[in-house]
């Protein structure tokens, strides 16, 4: 039914049941997430600041946060103003440090096709050199993979084949 | 009250408004169309083909779909299967197709994060070589920039100033 892939066996034979786009999407596919990592990465890190900044109903922040943390992406961080009661800022951690490619990759497309005439309102820059920096295709060998039509999907170690019972929602 | 970044101005003091990030989360921000946009880079192309595999509700399959073509991210291509009548099946365009880093990297993140211990179900490979790819940071100057450390967010070609009025939701 589908087109079978580079070696041969085609997608509808693989199980999703175990697939870590879905399940990264569990934790990552709601629109303000993204939105606070934005601020994070951006170093608005304390929740007054995310909430004015980012324009976030404050409870849709509390629980983004929340979730954050949970999933080990953020850390919660005391610190205590002069004078007030003892607040919090988000820090990234390691896991959360690793998210920069999605980021950057989700800021490259929303450059080319959703940005206004003059660009975007963002850049990431290399500290070395200066240059800006996207998020590109590089393969294991060291070779730059501009050209999608040189990828192709194939099963991983953890494939396992379909049954019929597995297409509950995922 | 942020910390000052790479060429001393504080985010706080960008506005969201033109946020490219913000915007295309508005259209890719949603666990679903993440998943249909997995099925179909993986080949799987077909209303029916998308649902049970991907195993998602028809009504939000349909959903997802229409909003995609409205974006320009796919487009529907009839064909009529032998006796039967016409269907449609959908293909990436090219703005499509400039999705695939972000789809890799949320992939590479789910690979180290949220897999099963013999690793993910499906991996995408260099034609070329037959390595593995993965979304790595390079700037314009041709530098891979592997230490999240080295790259800092700065103002891009589109940088408003902050207004009071422009903390609205975004």
């Amino acid at each position: 039914m589908s087109s079978p892939r580079a070696d041969g066996v085609p997608a509808l034979a693989w199980s999703t049941d175990n697939c870590t786009v879905g399940r990264s999407m569990a934790i990552l596919g709601e629109r303000w997430v993204l939105v606070v990592l934005r601020e994070v990465f951006n170093g608005v890190r304390r929740f007054e600041d995310i909430r004015d900044h980012g324009g976030i109903p404050r409870q849709v922040l509390s629980d983004r946060l929340a979730l954050l943390v949970e999933h080990g992406i953020l850390v919660r961080v005391p610190y205590r103003p002069e004078g007030q009661r003892e607040r919090y800022e988000y820090r990234l951690t390691p896991k959360g440090f690793d998210l920069y490619p999605v980021f950057v990759a989700i800021a490259d497309w929303g450059a080319k096709y959703v940005a206004d005439p003059e660009g975007p309102p963002v850049e990431v820059a290399h500290r070395g050199c200066g240059a800006v920096v996207h998020a590109e295709l590089v393969c294991e060998e060291g070779h730059l993979v501009p050209e999608r039509r040189d990828v192709a999907p194939r099963p991983g170690p953890g494939v396992k084949p379909r049954q019929e019972s597995s297409s509950a929602a995922r």
